[in-house]
């Protein structure tokens, strides 16, 4: 579409097949970019490969680590690289700070250290507009999920959504899509209200117990042990569980698995089922989240 | 359902057809209820009348007032009334504190009064719940409005509804569901990235100046001055605008008239096209509301 | 779109708001147009104006008669004639083998005399994809009066739609998009195997009588006196029902009214309650119907 | 429900996953059965186990036979027999004229002795209903592998459902409901007409080649070679193509591989995506076309 990055050199740092797709889209929009651990990808036209983020933390304009972010060694997830990329306190104090560290999900001595450098910490995980696109491809693949794991059609299904958030939202009017007869579980007097106009069955919380015997699929998607012990005592051993909220879930595996009930853990789904939507998703939000840093970031950038 | 209400005695005091309808709904959950202005309406079974006003503050748990609330020198919206019922001074101090005195919108000026007399004042029409559900009579409506006024069909129309909030989705999903194609008009990412996870066009406030020109059919849901001269100047002349936003609504109603544009304001819809609905959404949330109320009300009252 | 109907003449002969609509786009498509009966409407563009059918009737293509047709004198519906326009034995003997008479509804009399003097006669109403497109205002049309006349809203209503064909499915549809929990009556099972998958409460024929009960809102749409007295003493008291079958409909009017029950004849809906829309589906029917019998019909002409 | 098989005997015959569920679904209904090829099944209740085909064919009043049928040999599909089961001329002739034989599919050999022989054979497959609810986990199949086999979502993507019968307008209206841009193709005017009613962009098949260049999915389910070399030429290299038009399909999957075109085979569906709904679609089905052919096919047998 524009060229609203033209003359931004920015660096993408490890990733998976979402990166693949997103450069493309950047260097659309007129970005300059350089990609480190992407040796092992198939070449992406006009991209230049860094031998090291230590070679472009001073030469780019902005930071763009992948959604995963680091483990906790803070070896940085890169899918397409030869050799570990490491985001330590070396490379952190070469940031300038003019420059975005912009990245998905930061571990707490990532933040901690940022603040004491003033770094630019931008975590892209917790914006609601990308929560709410990457719920797309996270919906799609738990729903596939579901159709894999039951002897059912989603049509005609008693199929319960718990927690009518992000995510939830999503599942909930895909499966009525599809055909499903859903129930939506919240706490809220307004989610339930919305739910109720939806078309959805609003149950509350307080009521779940009730009413989760009848479910054939159950989606949850809070991260709090909703479907503990109690709960899943009630649930039909036929019944099939994708849980969506993100590690440990919120549900008792072992229990469930104890009891017969086919549970399943669906973390990090858009990157796996639909990486190019996931990649266009991430060109849809970086843009404007790059151009907002540059400019309000950093008075000195300017000048 | 439940009987919630049991033992506890209400005052309904004027209102419309909803009221007919929530009375019964009232009594069927335990209440005791006594009315006031309901001389011309046919004889509710169960209903107690009271003469005034007065005649009730002191006798009652709880006393309820309609949703449009007052005039401004304090006469009680009373469709069935003989005589008008003034909401005075005198009759707020005869109000003892354990009483909630529930009412859709109230005035500053009670507001002030309330506050000054230590009277729980509890205003219904800031309640989401309540609006949301609202929203569903409002909605229709508002596509019946539509319907009378357009030489076109919704289904296949360019329908924009501006504001997604509490009605605006709402609308946006109704007039999908019978076939428009819908623009929804929104400021915030998170709102406009679930429009388009609706199947919404979602189109920023900043870019409907370029985007109007399309529509055929126009639903205004802000109370702002969005469609005034500049951005009717934008709009086809054979579009129709359903101005939901309350009074003035968010359109310049004279200038829409000169460019020979029709435009219509549709307020306070949810009793007048489906009171019945209208009355049982009250029935829904009411119960829980006085419950509420009472309990947290004593409690502070007695120690 | 397409010049399809270059070099072309048409005579327009009477109808209303929807020839208005028709008349441009069929000159869009390079027609060239000759209208009878139009004295009274704003002038359009382009629009030769003839003084009676006889002056008409060989000097163009192909004659298109609204969609009313006649009543049972010959007198063609034609809202915007200063003068009766006749369809007579003498006009019919002046039109050429050649030209085909396109008309919505021919009453039995134009059939035998068109047959026995050799002309095309065209009936569109029975067309199946002009009958389908019309639904849609048709559909929008009975939900219009539907909601006009109930307290309650479409949404969360208990909707039935007698009939599953070209107008039933359309209703059904919306009606669902609404919100509203629809049930659908049929008697083939394919319609009803159909009607399950589209998420419809299919109901056979034979157990209308047991459902009926629970309607808040029916919409008939089969032209046989399905809602007889028998049916009608099952259907609650403040249900309404709106009939959409041609007329009389299928509906005991007389006996409804006895019973208290609110029952609408809802005919001829599209040029009424969308004429635009509905001008603009005579507008995309036409052309290819022409151009078939202008080819075919000048084939067995010449051979 | 209901146990309108009350006192009717059933050999149930071969089969998979859907005759498990069946069995017990027809047992509800009042039926005795006799199961033939179930010896490495998990022991289904009150079934009673025949060491052969041959001792059941006189004892009981309906023979339901496999949706498969038989191979060309005359052997039953069998997913949980010890030995194989043969159809062959002996059974057939000891087949009583009073008794159908309900079979799924049937191959012509098996017609034909059919015939010669008298027997009441029953195809399945070609029932409009069955097809019609069995489009269902065939759809949800189709939209599995599409989910499986594509790096974007369904939501937001360009599909073409080529062919809109009993299975297409299943697909269509569940692609539309997870979110994405459906294009339905067909041919008759008012299969088009409800296309377009329906919210799809509806194209003729006349048009295909000048759209499909957009698609991201193509479902097939047309049975004849449209998706050919000429066709294929213009799809894009990255789509992804779910074939369910019954074996060989409609694609050329040689030059599509050849191109580097992702296309998919995904015959017989129901069975395997989701046998639990296939074998209660069986059981809704089965008992009302087995009292139909008891009572109507045979006078003899009521005597």
């Amino acid at each position: 579409m524009s060229a609203g990055l033209k003359g931004i050199r920015l660096a993408v740092i490890g990733g998976d097949e979402r990166e693949i797709y997103l450069i493309p889209e950047l260097q659309k929009q007129g970005a300059y970019i350089v990609g480190v651990g992407f040796e092992n990808a198939s070449p992406i036209p006009g991209l230049t490969l860094a031998p090291s983020l230590q070679d472009v933390v001073g030469q780019v304009d902005a930071l763009l680590f992948p959604m995963f972010g680091t483990d906790e060694r803070g070896v940085v997830k890169a899918k397409y690289s030869a050799s570990p990329i490491v985001l330590n306190k070396e490379v952190l104090r070469a940031i300038p700070a003019r420059v975005p560290l912009i990245i998905g999900f930061a571990r707490p001595a990532l933040r901690s250290i940022a603040e004491n450098l003033g770094i630019q910490l931008v975590e892209t995980a917790i914006l609601d507009e990308l929560a709410i696109l990457n719920s797309i491809p996270s919906a799609e693949g738990a729903i596939q999920m579901a159709m894999e794991s039951t002897t059912i059609t989603i049509h005609g299904s008693e199929s319960v959504v718990i927690g009518l958030g992000r995510s939830g939202w999503t599942l909930a009017r895909m499966l009525q899509g599809i055909g499903a007869h859903v129930t939506g579980v919240a706490r809220k007097p307004k989610v339930l209200a919305r739910a109720t106009e939806m078309g959805l069955h609003a149950v509350h919380f307080a009521d779940l117990e009730d009413e989760i015997g009848r479910a054939e699929i159950i989606f949850n998607t809070v991260p709090q042990p909703i479907l503990d012990r109690v709960m899943l005592e009630k649930v039909a051993r036929d019944a099939v569980i994708v849980d969506l909220a993100s590690i440990p879930g919120g549900t008792d595996f072992e229990y469930a698995q104890m009891l017969g009930i086919k549970a399943l853990l669906a973390p990090g789904l858009p990157g796996i089922v639909a990486p190019k939507t996931a990649g266009k998703i991430l060109a849809q939000i970086y843009p404007q989240l790059i151009l907002r840093h540059l400019t309000t970031g950093n008075g000195s950038f300017q000048s």
